[in-house]
């Protein structure tokens, strides 16, 4: 076998399959990549057991063949070689990698071993990558990834007529991002928040196709395939947190509040949820946190709404920062009394909702 | 007292004494800064009981006046600051910190108990501040962070007549580095390593004065003043390392030699050295590495030099990419035999060599 491959296409491909594939376990077949060489490129796949990926690489094939490597040495290996161009030759259990000045000599795992990975294959329901990005990218945050319950170590996707909403909560708050789709409704799904995370980087641009199975959602991309083991469970009634009735509003720039609250937050207690206070009243914000060191405040300027003339409440800095993470231009405050949740959202219409409870007097 | 200061200027000289004082002390004083405002100016200080700092930044003042404050939760209001001016108050035992649309009211801590600290003041010796830090940054990572010798945890700095030398050594390896000085021949200083990096952070452009003491060096630049504790003891005898007799040389791009050495290094063996073998013969340098995974080889044009017509030699791959670190453009290789130290140094005369002991067969 003589393989010829750009140096570019394979590291790209091997640093998402690095992230997948553990660099140690009890069984070591698992850290191993396994290379699939046909006429039509390289075929790269690894498992974590909750994720099997596989991802394709253009390259000159003069034989097929397939081998198995230790997959963050092979990573290693090409990322440090010199040349544009490198060329990966089987001789028995040997693989030879030979790049501009370098020739590295590697040993080839069991490739009979190896457990088969098998990626379903079907039109399923097609997406823009970006707007599933943009959905599950928005709520990440929200999830926990300590939780005893597993529903909240997962991000709930909703496919809903016309919308796709992925929705996360760790029971403190909850994110929600709404995106068109034209797919038939269908059941929810929930995906581990860390699968996510991988999941995150196959998304780029063009259309992505959604394959859901028993117990695995299968996601297809024009260079790579994944599968995800699905959570099983019920996830909570968000709803009924999401206040109906709004009392007050207050507007102004997402960056000036992230900054403000990231400023007094500086004071606040770290053991009392690092307590920020909102003050709205006359057409002005005031944060003010207190802890052992002293006393912090702010005021910045808000277009004030609604029909009450002013309100108090309490929040976790920690968690009004991430709420606002995702948010550019305008935020919008929604407040329904100081011991509702509160809604944070875009003042445009962008499908993203940050809701979160109010910290206790 | 009221005092108005660039959030600028603050935040620098905060950065420097962020790095020197402890966030946690069983003496909770040493975690304090110390702020003296007099007419010209702020002078922040503080110590980590092996380094004493003191900076000073351009304020206007109102009335004299001095507190000491928590210092780093100072350094983070200041920082997360929004407006470009920043002013201080004191009132009773507490400090008003405003900015914008900021105000932080912050405990001030106990002045008097307070431990002064004294730098002298001299003409000293002066130098240029580029470079006395060339020739510590040069040979800083030839020093120890470990060893039990306390005098390998030191840079020593030699004072000779028309020259400052920077050695360091941590027993396997010496690097060295000369600069031009016009101070007068005076005995040797050995500086912790440690203090040394922070040493390094004062020292941009203009001129440093040195001022031995009793146990001490006081370094003075345009902006702040250091006192670093010396370390006692001999610095080991390393001028008899330094090969004298060079049979071979090989001079080659730096850049090229740090990339084959980190590309075979991912196959050397971490429990033997990180063995790196070097052969240099007919004009080229084939370095190969061996480990538990495979076995790596990359061959380079060199420009050989010398009596001998061939040389192979074995080298730990992490000291001579910490050797190379140093050098730009070309780099010269002189070998005296395959047993004895090396010399690797930038091919220009540039002051600097890196000695290395090779590893046995």
């Amino acid at each position: 076998m003589n393989i010829t491959v750009t140096k570019k296409a394979l590291t790209d491909a091997l640093s998402l399959l690095e992230r997948v594939i553990p660099t140690r376990s009890s069984n070591p077949l698992l850290t191993a990549l396994h290379v699939a060489a046909t006429d039509s490129g390289l075929t790269l796949s690894g498992t974590s057991l909750e994720i099997d990926l596989q991802a394709t690489v253009p390259a000159e094939v003069k034989a097929p063949e397939d081998f198995t490597v230790p997959a963050h040495l092979f990573a290693q290996v090409v990322r440090n070689l010199g040349g544009e161009l490198v060329e990966l030759t089987l001789s028995g259990a040997e693989l030879t990698v030979r790049s501009a000045g370098s020739d590295f000599k590697l040993q080839t795992g069991d490739r009979d071993s190896y457990p088969p990975l098998t990626f379903p294959d079907a039109p399923g329901v097609s997406l823009s990558a970006a707007d599933l990005a943009r959905a599950l990218g928005s709520v990440r945050y929200a999830a926990s990834n300590e939780a005893f319950q597993a529903v909240f170590r997962g991000l709930k996707l909703e496919r809903n007529a016309g919308t796709l909403r992925a929705a996360a909560s760790d029971g403190y708050r909850v994110a929600l991002c709404d995106v068109r789709s034209d797919a038939p409704e269908a059941p929810p799904l929930i995906i581990p928040a860390r699968s996510v995370d991988e999941l995150l980087r196959l998304l780029k641009d063009g259309t992505v196709r959604l394959l859901p199975g028993e117990g695995q959602l299968t996601v297809i991309t024009d260079r790579a395939r994944m599968n995800l083991k699905l959570l099983d469970g019920d996830f909570p009634d968000y709803e009924r947190v999401i206040p109906k009735e709004i009392k007050l509003t207050a507007t102004l720039p997402a960056a000036a509040l992230k900054e403000a609250v990231g400023r007094v937050a500086v004071l606040a207690d770290k053991n009392a949820n690092n307590r920020v206070e909102f003050l709205i009243q006359d057409g002005a914000l005031t944060l003010t946190a207190e802890g052992d060191y002293g006393r912090a405040q702010d005021t910045l300027s808000v277009t004030q709404g609604g029909t009450e003339q002013a309100m108090s409440l309490a929040f976790n800095a920690r968690h009004v920062l991430d709420a606002l993470g995702a948010i550019d231009g305008d935020v919008r405050l929604s407040f329904s009394g100081s011991t509702s949740p509160a809604v944070f959202e875009p003042a445009g219409d962008s499908g993203y909702r940050a809701v979160m409870v109010t910290l206790r007097a």
